[in-house]
């Protein structure tokens, strides 16, 4: 077999074998398929697409390409009174802008008695990433070893972390590639490097929040539901619970933009607090994780669980144990001000009384990236204490002069280019739009 | 400027700017830009296309990323009663079987007065190269530096040699990487490679052969007639005088097919015999050569010289001194035996009475390629000795036991295989077919 003749074949629309696929990514992993061939056949696959069966394939040969974890003997320490073989349950968000859920909802689904073995992502371009916003916590390590990771499981019920150098490979080499060769938007490879490393985390269902809008990666829903759908099959394949709510990111989640300012914001919502659209979102996504992992018996019993959970502080207590566990500074969720805090903080006005019609989502989030709350490139380094707080959302009235939101930050090189980006977010009309609804679709249930 | 951001970009369908296409091949010619880039951007190519502006300006950048050679001040030693400034001209053919012209051409064009700068290549697949063919010639030096190219085409009015470091390194580079990343075959990188290569040899005018038909690389004669609207246009926006003659490769050019039997039948032709379709082809190719070098005022006359110069032996006598200037054993062309020859011969005799209504082109140019007599691979060695001798071409009539072709092998390890490729490359019908046209059109008159 040559790669040569591989590359050609899905250049000229073809479909490969399962043994062709195996070739390219064991070739891959191992190097002995150069980069150069692999980029040939990445931007192939972008222009010509894959079958499902090619995309099945694709997918487990990139999770079998490491170690795929099984929890099954877990000791369990913690005494749970709610449940004896807890299910292992994960959530994956395709990223967004404010987008801070698992922060809340790890805690809260190992609170009701599931067990949450979440492997996370940093932030890129303009959405962020839960390990950076977990490492603002002083002291919070995402780096764990898997035994480590393995030993806070079983202690809280859940622990997050990054991708380590056994799970999956064979994605790190690809997006590593695809990241240089503009071969990321293609929801075949979107599809197989999410749900190989998802599945490599040996968990038994999986909920995904497909986000769709202005700040998410799919703008139009109907290449969100395309992409929850090939997402959904995928895992059903493989024998897991899976399924995708397509959820709404034209607006910013929340208030709270970037890394510290984030947690201080999940912390609000473990308290009972918060903006409504994101502890109603954590709240929804629990209920669905509750659901799938046999907790509950609907999602509606799941949500009430998830509230209770809150309303008795047992969700926060639980994210205190994982900031203890993974060395972080516990005294953070009493006191969020012991966060990293911007020097200088600057308020956006308003020029023109009327309703937010519609707030520029992806340029908000390239704003706060631009002040070092998120990365332009994967080399670049982050400051957890810089960001945006929205103080009006769409269809809040608007004053001359009413604040709309609040740039946290450091450095004042690019200060100008990200005043006049948020100025430019905010659009003002007449009257108020209907409301968006947050979750738009439900795919798979 | 980034890489990344000009994949992406032709990956949408849009056409990069000349800045932007000088950006990517002045990169990868300095090794600025990785591989992997430049073989998604060339996959994206591929798949994509290109406009006329960005194609002008890729065969440019190319083209200059080397030298380009300029002949205007070449110190004329050889006396010639004909013309006193002579034009630079130069034939290029797209490939295929049994495909031997330039070895005629060159000589009958350099005799009737001008100039012929030939930079050629290798074979590699199916079709033959004409270094290789010239490399039969017992100590035939191809590997010429550009001062003793000067010198040769000083002194007898053509040279034949290789692509030197010097002439086009971009192409050299790209083509490596076509090669192994399936993205040869696009329309508009194939006139830049030879486009940039040709217009370096510091030529007037020059004369394309596109081939056409089973045995040709553009199996379709629309596909070969587009590549040659390229060539020709792309030609005449650099100021030089451009036709393309579209012929026939539908079966093997001539009866000879692989180097030292090659080198054998261009010596029968200009001894003034030869297979008629062959001749023909030389004739027509050199008329066109010296009309658009302004030799003759038109193809026919042109043609009418070109006869003259087989007739009278000047052309054969320029043959001569090439192959003496180059190193090459002289004695060559007056006793062809002293190529090398094949130590076997094997009869391929026809089975069923009627007429040879096809012959499957591409893969007798694979047999002969197995024999030894081409490249599998570009790092593989030729036997010059091997080839294959066709008896009879389509149209003629066949009696059960008609020896069709006889094989010149020296192994028997891939003999099997070649006996049932060209057992199974002769068609034949119950009546003779129409006979094919050998140039099916011009373009660029």
């Amino acid at each position: 077999m040559r790669a040569v003749d591989l590359i050609r074949k899905k250049r000229d629309g073809e479909a490969l074998t399962a043994e062709e696929i195996e070739f390219l990514i064991k070739g891959a992993t191992h190097g002995s398929i150069p980069d150069y061939q692999m980029a040939a056949w990445l931007m192939a696959v972008v222009l010509k697409g894959m079958t499902r069966a090619e995309l099945a394939t694709l997918t487990e040969q990139m999770l079998y390409s490491g170690r795929v974890l099984d929890f099954t003997d877990l000791p369990r320490k913690r005494s749970d009174p709610l449940e004896a073989i807890p299910g292992f349950v994960d959530k994956h968000s395709t990223g967004g802008v404010g987008d801070k859920t698992s922060l809340v909802i790890a805690p809260i689904v190992a609170a009701g008695g599931l067990m949450v073995p979440m492997i996370s992502g940093r932030g890129l371009g303009h959405t962020g990433g839960t390990l950076d916003k977990l490492e603002s916590i002083p002291g919070f390590n995402v780096n764990l070893s898997l035994e480590e990771f393995r030993l806070v499981l079983s202690e809280c019920g859940c622990s997050l972390i990054g991708q380590t150098a056994e799970i999956a490979p064979a994605d790190k080499k690809l997006y590593a590639l695809r990241d240089v060769t503009a071969t990321v938007e293609s929801p075949y490879l979107i599809c197989a490097s999410i749900m190989s490393k998802k599945l490599a985390e040996g968990i038994d269902a999986l909920v995904l929040d497909v986000k769709t809008g202005d700040g998410a990666f799919m703008k139009q829903e109907k290449d969100a539901v395309y992409l929850a759908e090939l997402m959904v099959e995928t895992g059903k394949r493989m024998g897991k619970r899976v399924v995708a709510l397509i959820t709404d990111m034209s607006q910013p989640l929340g208030r709270k933009i970037e890394n510290s300012l984030e947690v201080e914001e999940c912390i609000e919502i473990l308290n009972g607090g918060g903006p409504e659209d994101c502890r109603e979102l954590c709240l929804e996504l629990s209920a669905w994780m509750f659901q799938l992992g046999s907790r509950t018996s609907s999602v509606g019993e799941g949500k009430r669980l998830a509230e209770e959970l809150i309303t008795s502080g047992r969700a926060r207590d639980t994210f205190r144990e994982i900031v203890r566990l993974q060395g972080g500074d516990v005294a953070v969720i009493d006191d969020p001000s012991r966060l990293p805090h911007a020097k200088h903080t600057l308020d956006i006005v308003n020029s023109r009384a009327g309703f937010i019609s519609k707030i520029r989502c992806e340029q908000v989030g390239v704003a706060s990236m631009l002040l070092g709350g998120g990365r332009e490139k994967k080399e670049d380094s982050i400051d957890p204490a810089v960001g945006i707080v929205l103080h009006r959302k769409v269809g809040d009235a608007v004053e001359i002069g009413t604040p709309l939101c609040t740039v946290h930050y450091n450095a004042h090189h690019r200060l100008e280019e990200v005043t006049e980006l948020l100025e430019e977010s905010f659009m003002v009309g007449p009257k108020a739009p209907a409301p968006s609804v947050l979750v738009r679709q439900v795919i798979g249930a």
